[in-house]
């Protein structure tokens, strides 16, 4: 059986180039950089050329790259950090309503425990921040303002440097949690206006385990894992040379291969989409039709749920996400899907498609081929179809589900465990 | 010219069985565990045999083992985590003046920014806690206590368990940053009375990036990185699956063989401090003699400085320590030998050899050629050992480092770069 895995937005093929250049120091180049001896210095030099690697690729200098274990610990530095070293400026923080939880849980972490006040801004029907909407929630007390590049679930890319404008007008800082672009469309943090940005080596092909957060030069953070002077005093703990190592030669290889890797995704993209589209009635595009991500298709399809089709995708050996991978557990309908207000009745029928520079015109095709038919089957077993089918008439969607319930409810029940 | 490592307090290699484990995690099964598909389905058992693993290790249940991706993040969750999530119960914090900069500097954070309060019990000169001192630290206030099992610096391994009564007696919790032994030695949380525990796998010869805190059962925490459900809630962020299963592997094998592995170290830690001792006057074991790590020899030479010994040795191919490798650049001499009130005219002349399984007898019979000449040029050069062959007088010390300035001062030395 043939598999196309399409869940890169969860996690990406390692590059097997980044593996050759990690390899060296799983096996010989074990020693650590702080240390001064020779083995010592070998460690060190790499994580420095690392650290140039990953500065390239995001238009930055070394020294304001900060390596972190993972893409959620570079936005909770960056959120935590940035609010504790501002916090007698003020203590309001704004963000997206559809940022990824580890900002949307970070702010609300320092609401909850120390009295910091958080104003999320909507989104319009395809995903976009106005700049409008961010400049009607600054408050004269607003230290800092995050707003993603772009989502990864539905693929909207937001416009940026306008917002970074309004937030630098009112004179806070502005972040933005870039790892669904870093390494895939250009992310430069300049051209961005960002004082802070996250990325993350395993979106593109890099290890997991390997992340950094910029912060420009001036900008304040106080450290979330405190010890030793590792990362400048900013992020303590042994640096996982090999996963930083891998980091490095992906923001390289990313760099170098960019530009034709996202013109391929995009075709393919538009292929499926185009292609489902005309072999599906009742399916949806999810975000923007044009600012979007190279690789993300999200698509409802209305009468059936989500789970249901990755199931069915899983036994062809189609590998796809139905919702965002942090809550797939404890959601029908995601916090993004919530903000655009989908109709919750079509939303649960939510399926992500997420290319990379490994999907294969042959693998589009496959899903064109393998996917319609399992709709079919689904909307056979649907009593929402068949009712839609017998009268032409929608049955009334349930009530719709709410986020913070559900999010909090799946914590509360799996610490009882 | 041979090569002897023996700074595995500092980073240890990877044992190939390890990297065997994790390579399959680093090619094909690159799914998220998070994810319900097939890939995800893998690297989700993958991650839980891992932390079955991981627990064998400890003496722990699987639900109790939350991974981290270093020790000093697992010591931040404990010493963070705990007091933000007991603070409505009190908040003071008694701390060993020996311990790692991650449980140090994490409570000093908290002091700082959020009016917490920290006592740190002192340690005789042997670097030993006694219970009597960790009693009269405590306060009606007293919500968390953090002793390490032993020190990596000068070996000495604390008597928990009559600690840890003391402390649960008064209705505290009892963490302790068990880095140094688990893996090494026995380190069972329940035997140790342990409510939290940290370990870390690049110490056993599992790869970096990956680490682990006990929680028992009942015992609340704060997650220090917010995000999604992964770690039960406990520690968003992708899973580092591969450096994961490793961590589990090295938990493995480190349970099976750790009985001939410490006793093949301690006989080999023998030869060379008794052989050094032959050997070179004025030298001085730093540490306790028998409460010891089986692979630590921390001495102090008189009349030189422990860089000069580092650089010297590393020319013949033997690397070392001469301080605590988060604090090498900063400090003259380390906060550890300034607590167990080590003179600080000798205690600069400390250098730390740390064995591993991996280490040979000849390995240490090269130290043992090597060393001495080493000592004896260094000598040759030193003024004070001068002084002393003339007059029989030992020259008054210079001002003792202090460790607080001095950190501090590195830390905004680099931040200004």
């Amino acid at each position: 059986m043939r598999e196309v895995y399409l869940d890169n937005q969860s996690a990406t093929k390692l590059d097997e180039r980044v593996l050759e250049a990690m390899l060296p120091f799983l096996k010989e180049h074990y020693g650590n950089p702080q240390n001064m001896h020779t083995p010592g210095s070998a460690a060190k030099d790499a994580l420095e050329n690392a650290r140039n690697q990953a500065a390239a690729l995001i238009g930055a200098l070394p020294n304001e790259i900060y390596f972190t274990s993972c893409g959620s610990e570079a936005n909770n530095l960056a959120i935590k950090g940035a609010a504790e070293a501002y916090k007698n400026k003020g203590k309001h923080i704004v963000v997206s309503s559809i940022e990824h939880f580890s900002v949307l849980n970070a702010a609300k972490r320092l609401q909850q425990l120390y009295g910091f006040e958080v104003t999320q801004v909507p989104v319009d029907a395809q995903g976009l921040v106005s700049p409008e909407e961010v400049a009607r929630a600054l408050r004269s007390d607003t230290i800092l303002v995050s707003i993603q590049h772009a989502n990864s679930e539905i693929g909207t890319i937001q416009q940026l440097t306008d917002i970074a404008k309004v937030v630098h007008a009112h004179g806070a800082l502005f972040h933005t949690d870039a790892v669904a672009t870093a390494g895939i469309i250009p992310a430069n943090a300049t051209a961005l206006g960002a004082d802070l940005l996250s990325f993350a080596g395993s979106m593109f092909h890099g290890p997991k385990g390997a992340a950094a957060l910029y912060i420009k030069k001036g900008v304040k953070v106080v450290p979330q894992i405190d010890g030793g002077i590792q990362e400048n005093g900013r992020r303590a703990g042994t640096e996982d040379v090999p996963a930083l190592v891998g980091l490095g030669r992906a923001c390289d290889i990313a760099r170098a291969e960019m530009v034709t890797a996202s013109a391929k995704m995009a075709a393919l993209r538009d292929r499926l989409i185009t292609g489902l589209q005309k072999k599906i009635p009742y399916v949806y595009l999810n975000g923007h039709p044009q600012k979007r991500l190279p690789g993300n298709v999200n698509l409802s399809v209305e009468f059936i749920e989500g789970e249901g089709m990755m199931l069915f995708l899983d036994q062809k050996g189609i590998y796809v996400s139905s919702g965002s991978a942090c809550a797939s557990k404890a959601l029908k309908m995601s916090h993004v899907l919530t903000a655009l207000k989908v109709d919750a009745a079509v939303g649960q029928g939510s399926v992500m498609f997420s290319l990379s520079k490994y999907t294969a015109e042959e693998d589009i095709d496959y899903v064109l081929d393998e996917f319609p038919p399992i709709v079919e089957k689904l909307r056979n077993m649907s009593p929402l179809y068949n009712h839609f089918m017998k009268t032409g008439q929608r049955q009334a969607a349930g009530p719709g589900t709410d986020y913070e319930h559900a999010h909090e409810h799946a914590h509360d029940e799996e610490h009882d465990r």
